[in-house]
This record gives C-alpha cells, structure tokens and sequence, in this order.
C-alpha cells in the first residue's frame, strides 16, 4: 500500500469487513477452529454483526455455531446486540440451560428487550428460573407499554444518600458499580422514593472526601413519566445532552432510569418508522426489510396503496367529467402529466420540510399562518419560473397554439400554488387532529394534487376554447 | 386538576412552555425584572429555547436583552445551544468585549462550531485575544473540513500514563476533570502520541487504587480518522454505543474526541438533510425552515423541480406519440391519473425502504439481487390485489367496455412490477456511482414510472383496440 492510499485509509475500510467475510467463509468450508479465532478477535458489537450476517448468509444453523463459540462472559453482551428476529431464532433453537445462562447474564434492560420479543411459553419457562422478586420486578418491567419510558429503562441505577460525604459515596459506588447500567449519573431519593436531585460522577471525583453530596446534587432535575412515549424521552435527551435520564413514576417516584446508548437505537427506530411512513409504508413491526417475509411486506405496503388508488380514481372522474373538452383538443391529455407531476413534487417539497419541522420541534401548530404566508410566497416564485420556461417549451417547441400554451402554464402557476399551501398546511392539519403528519408526505399529497391538477386544468381548458 | 389529569400530565407537558410563553409576554410588556427572574429559574437548555423563541416573536434586539439577563457562567453555555443564525445575530450585535468572554468561556468544540459560521473580519478580531498557542489549535481546528470527524471534535479530554496506578490517575483527575469535554472516558498515548488504550471512569472508580493503569486499560480501541465523514461516526456511535470516541490523524494520533451529545446533533441534521433529499428538497446549510429567506428556499427547491419537469415532459412526448390512439378512445384517459399514481406510490415504497436500509447499513450493494427478487414477488402480489380491484371497478361501477378494463388493468399490472423493481434497484445503483441514493425517493421515481406507465397503457391499447 502506498503512502497516499495509507492515507484514505478511515475507519469504515478498516479490517473489520474483511475478518467478517473471512469468518463467513471458514464456516462455510467448515474450518472451526478457524473461524472461532477470528471471532475472539473481535468486540462484542462487530462479533454481532458477523453473526447476524452469517444468519443472512449460511443460516441461522450455522449462526448458532458462530454464537455458541463465544466465550460465556461475552455472549450475553453480543445477544443483546443481535436483531430480536436472530435473538429468537437463537433462543428456540438452544438448550433451556444455555437460554438460563444468557439470560442471567444480560442487562436488565436488555433482558426485558428480549422477553418482550418472546413466545409467551419461553417466557414463562425463563421466570421459573428467577426468585420469587426478580419475578415481580420483571412482570413489572413487561407491563409498561411498548414505545414507552418503561419500556426503555433499567432498574439497575445507583442510590446514593443525601447524608453521605463525597468519599462515602464512592466507597459506594466502588461496591455496586460493576452491577448498575451507569456509574456517571448516581441519583438521591427521599424516603418516599421521591427524586430529590442527581449527583455526577464528575463532581464527585473532582470534589474533596468531605465534601457532603446534599452541596453538590442538582435538585429541580430532568426527568420523564414512565408512559412517556419514547419519542418524547429522545427529545429530550437531544436538548438536554444527558447521559442518562430519570424515570418517574405518576406519584413522581423515581423507578428507573434510561442511558443515552439505548436512545441512539430509537433514535434510528422512531427516524425509519418517519421515513416508512412518508414513503408509503406502515409498519409498526420495527422489523427490518429483509427479515420480514413478503407478505409482511405487502401487508405494510396494500392498505395506503389502495387508499391512493381510491383517490386517483376521484381524479378519473374529473377527467371523465371533461371528456368532451379532451375530445375536442386531445393535445391537452398531452401536459396532463407535467401539470400532475409538478404539482405533486412541489407539494411534496412542502410537506416534507413541514413535517420534518414538526418532528424536530421547529414548527408548531400555532404556525400554520406563517407556514401558509411562506408557503404561498414561495409557491409564486417558484411557480412562476417553472411556468415561464413551460410556455416557451410548449409554445416554441412543441408549436401548440398560444391558446393551449396558455391553458397549461396557466393551471400550472395555479396549481403550484395550490401544491404548496396544501403541503405546508396537511401535516399540520393532521396533527392537529391526532394523524401521524409523516403521512401527509409525497405519496398523499402527489395524489391529492392530481385531483386538483386535473380540475384546474380542464376547468380552465373549457372556458380558454369555450367548450 | 383532577387525580386523573394529574396522573396524564407528563414531561411534555410540564411547566416549561408556560414559563417560556410567559417570559415572552413580560417582555413585549417590557416587565424586564419579572422576566429576569422567570429566565433564571431555568436550565441552560430550557434558557437556549426561550431565547430563540424571543428571537422569533419579538425579533433578535429583544432576544439580546434576554440573553444579556444571565449570569456570566451561564450565558457562554447557554450561547453555544443557540442556533447559528441567533448566534451570528448576537455577536454581530453585542460589543467586542461582551463576545471575547463569551468565546472564553465555551467548550473548544462549541466555540469552533461558533467560529465556523462567523464571517472571517469577526473571527479575526476574536483570534486576536487568544495566546499564539491558542491561535495556532485554533485555526487547525477550523481548517479540517465540514461534517468531516475534525469538525466535530474538542483537543479537551484527559490523558492518563500507563505507568500510573489508579490512585495515581484519580489525582489527576481531581485536578484537570472540570476542564475537560469529559471525565468519564479516559486515553492513554505512547511516546509518539500514538492512542494505546482506553481506560474508563467506571473501571477507575471500582479499583483498588494500587491497580496499573497498563493492567484494566482496554487495547485495540476502536477510533475514527480526523478526515472521516461525520456520518460514519455517528454509525460507530449507533454500533458501539461509546460515550465518547478517539479521533486520529493519518498517522494515527491521537488528536481529539468527540462526546455522544454532540452526535445526537449530528443524527438529527443527517436524517434532516436525508428526509429533505427525499423529499426533492436539496440545501446543505442546515438551516432551519423558518430561519432561512424565501429565495434560499426557492433555490433549494428549484432546481430538482425543473429536473423533474424535464422527466415529466418526456411523459407528455409519449402522449403524443399515442395521441391518435387517445383521440379514438379518450376514456382511456380517465384512467392515467389512477396508473400514473399508482406506479408512482409502488415505487416509492420500495425505493422508501431501500434508501433507509442503505442508511442504516442494513443493505448493502451487494444485495442487489435479493432485492430485485424480492420486490419483484411483492410487486407480483400487490399488482395482482389491485388490478383485481380495479378491473371490477372499471367494468362493473364504470360500466366500461371489458376491452378499456382489460387494458388499464394489464398496464397497472406491469407498471407495479416495473415501478417496484426500479424502486428497489435505483437506489442502490446512486450508491454504486456515488451518487446519494435518498435523491431516488419519491419525487424521483414517479417522474420516472410516470412514463413507463404512459407508455406501457398506450401501447397495450395499441394493441388491444388494434390501431
């Protein structure tokens, strides 16, 4: 390798690709002993990886070979990485001591991840195994609903006393820090469990032995209700930059907390179930594309498509209502789809920024008048351009009539103008009565501008050749 | 309240928004001394957003007389949470000296963030101030590239010798902690400032102190390239789920780290810019959709407009190319918006979830096939679900001869299929030539199926009506 090519050498093209394929390949050529070497090598995170590829590659068979060859320490921590359709497909096929051992050695919240995935039986199998308290904790822990804090957090935080000193707490922490999710972020409570403020690992180890945590703790903090949609908690870590965030109870007791590692998860999860859904696609399942089946598939993708259809129809109908004008001038049908096709991109644009400002916290409902303002100004710009260069295309180019040039690029100005107040207002309008905005994206508002398209256009048509 | 609207009142829901509208109300009534002491009740965070929002409603000079209501130590921390369109109009506005102790005051990685976005006679007068060595870190810092690693990173993390015990490395600590982007991870470099390993605050605080450094640090870090692409940290964030993250230059120096906080930022302007692409809405400036001009967004939107305008008039060419066709039968007409629309949908889905499973790195070029196969099944189905409909529809409610049926329907069949593929494969051709795959979501592929739709339903009815 030459100096220069040393020198593009980052972190993605690191030898991470290459000891994955590597291993994939001594598996399939049955070379264990190999492989399992190769693996050792690896951190827990890219040892999940490669067995999550293996899985798609060869099997999950053979991906039951790859995981079983980890050393017993490290295979909980790469189970809990696995995607819960690999993580299933592992726990069906193992021994139930194998599945006890696991699940023994997870995080609490990482456990909870799992058992929400599983079949009801192997559940019940796995709380035979715990005591009579872990049991409860762990009902608990299951009964929070999907998507929210709850769901999200780990009972494995630490409690220091308000009383204490500085060096007292980190006797403490020096005792039970290997077993809690997070030693940076300690939290104190009043008798009634009640949070009282958080103390940091940081203003402990800078502080002096004596110094007493009731001087040092931040009262009045942050922290989310246990039903808080897991949206809100991802908010609020994006403005607030913690690293790990309190979980209250109605009564305001403290009942755990979530780490900023598990929030980068849903951060993607929450960000792809947006994306789907302003494609076109509704999927709750947070399965990946090509771990669902095709008929998963098609059943996230049928519903919204016949919706759609349903409303082109509507514009059909339009079309059909001006048969005679199209009759007479068929030329029309002919910048049909440039009229449709505009409208619905520029609506789309608006919509989409709209809706992300929604997402972000930028745009609220109380801003629909400025929206709507922006919108329509940008919407003349815009339009009036696209029209311009329109006329000359059709007038000069094509050498229609003045008269047909002037119908197109007329409805055009219109309909863009339309697309964009329409796409700035939707998502807004959704929210406000409880819709998803995402769904006011592309899709929706191309086939709502159709209808529109197609209306303003032959409207305008019969009245220019008065038909 | 109620005990029941009490128990629903959660985070989203707590005081802030009223103290924050509230603090905008005594200050157009220019109550100043009762919206001081509203402001100073918050945190630094909750301060940023009242200060942007005054921004807003009462305009940047009211916004300066908020800002300049907190305390000194705050005012640099609550500075940096600014956006930089309020910040640039802060500093462009307040006196040099107010400016030089707040750049004193932030963190390195914040104030380089600053310094970027100010015009270059601004930063000249700030570099002024700092010491020659301050000078020089400075402008190394702001020469590494936007969105690269170097962008994103601060020089203040703590380093430790191997030689040390745990005692030894608590001291120091103690001493230069509060000085520090963070405590909680710590490195530890050879003679050629070469990164040798990672020693955690975790692993520190539950030692003896007797215990070497050299014997609880962990080796093979894992590390990104000063030149990397803020996008591929954030992926070894998401993967590895580190608190902070060791940047090195070609020779694999240790030159800074960058904190999980800052790439919470990063998530939310990359998925901004990728759902804004999708949208057919290409900006790089990061700006906010109420903090940018009119033409800005004009320009931004614009030019994807008239791309996709140029696809739709080849659209229109096909039309004419069938125009005496469609003069014979003009219902055929009628049902375009319904093909047109429904291709478009059905190649949004896919190209949708193709574009996220490339972002998310669950796809990868080499999975082409699989995913041509596989959204050739699910088009196979969809089509064959909503051609059925449609056929019954058109025959039966329009009373359309079988002969216009057979047509539209056998031309919806093929264009799902056709739209399906192409939105599976498109994607992942832009990733092939470099090319970024979001700009193949929906706009995009409805321009494109659009004329593959009009062209397959006219030459279909060619054939059918036999002209």
């Amino acid at each position: 390798m030459s100096e220069a090519e040393k020198a593009e050498k980052t972190y993605e093209e690191t030898s991470f690709e290459e000891v994955r394929d590597e291993i994939i390949k001594l598996l399939d050529a049955k070379k264990y002993i190999r492989a399992r070497q190769n693996l050792l090598s690896l951190n827990e995170a890219d040892a999940a990886e490669v067995i999550e590829e293996t899985e798609d590659e060869l099997g999950i068979e053979m991906a039951i070979i790859l995981f079983r060859m980890l050393p017993k320490d490290e295979a909980a921590e790469v189970f809990s990485r696995l995607s819960s359709d690999d993580q299933q497909g592992i726990i069906t096929r193992i021994t139930d001591k194998e599945v006890g051992s696991i699940i023994a050695e997870m995080d609490f919240d990482d456990m909870i991840d799992v058992l929400e995935e599983l079949p009801a039986n192997i559940v019940d199998k796995i709380l035979e195994r715990a005591t009579r308290e872990e049991r409860k904790l762990i009902n608990t822990f299951l009964n929070y609903p999907e998507d929210s804090a709850g769901s999200l957090m780990t009972p494995d935080y630490i409690t220091l006393k308000q009383e204490w000193d500085v060096g007292e707490a980190l006797a403490h922490i020096k005792k039970v820090g290997m077993d809690s999710e997070t030693v940076y972020t300690c939290y104190v409570k009043d008798r009634g469990r009640r949070l009282l403020g958080i103390v940091s690992l940081r203003s402990l180890v800078t502080r002096d032995a004596e110094v007493l945590l009731a001087d040092l703790m931040v009262e009045d903090a942050v922290f989310v209700n246990v039903f808080d949609d897991r949206e809100v908690v991802s908010e609020a870590f994006k403005k607030y930059g913690f690293l790990a965030m309190p979980v209250v109870d109605n009564e305001k007791r403290l009942v755990g907390i979530i780490t900023v590692d598990d929030i980068l998860d849903v951060i993607e999860e929450e960000t792809t179930e947006d994306i789907e859904r302003m494609g076109g696609v509704i999927d709750r399942s947070d399965k990946e594309y090509f771990d669902s089946g095709i008929f998963h598939q098609v059943k996230s993708r049928l519903p919204w498509l016949i919706l759609l259809m349903v409303s082109a129809m509507f514009t059909g109908l339009v079309i059909a209502h001006f048969e005679t004008t199209l009759a007479k001038v068929t030329s029309l049908a002919i910048y049909l789809p440039l009229l449709m096709g505009t409208g619905g991109n520029s609506g789309s644009q608006a919509s989409t920024l709209v809706i992300r400002g929604l997402a972000v916290g930028e745009i609220e409902l109380k801003d629909a008048p400025r929206v709507l303002f922006r919108e329509f100004r940008i919407g003349l710009v815009v339009a009036g351009a696209l029209s311009a260069i329109n006329l000359c295309k059709i007038h000069f180019l094509d050498q229609e009539s003045f008269k047909v040039a002037i119908t197109a690029c007329g409805a055009q100005l219109i309909i863009i103008v339309i697309a964009k107040c329409l796409g700035g207002l939707l998502p807004l309008l959704a929210k406000k009565i409880g819709i998803d905005p995402a769904l006011m994206a592309a899709p929706f508002i191309s086939s709502l501008t159709d209808t529109f398209a197609c209306f303003a256009y032959f409207t305008l048509a019969s009245f220019m050749f008065g038909i």
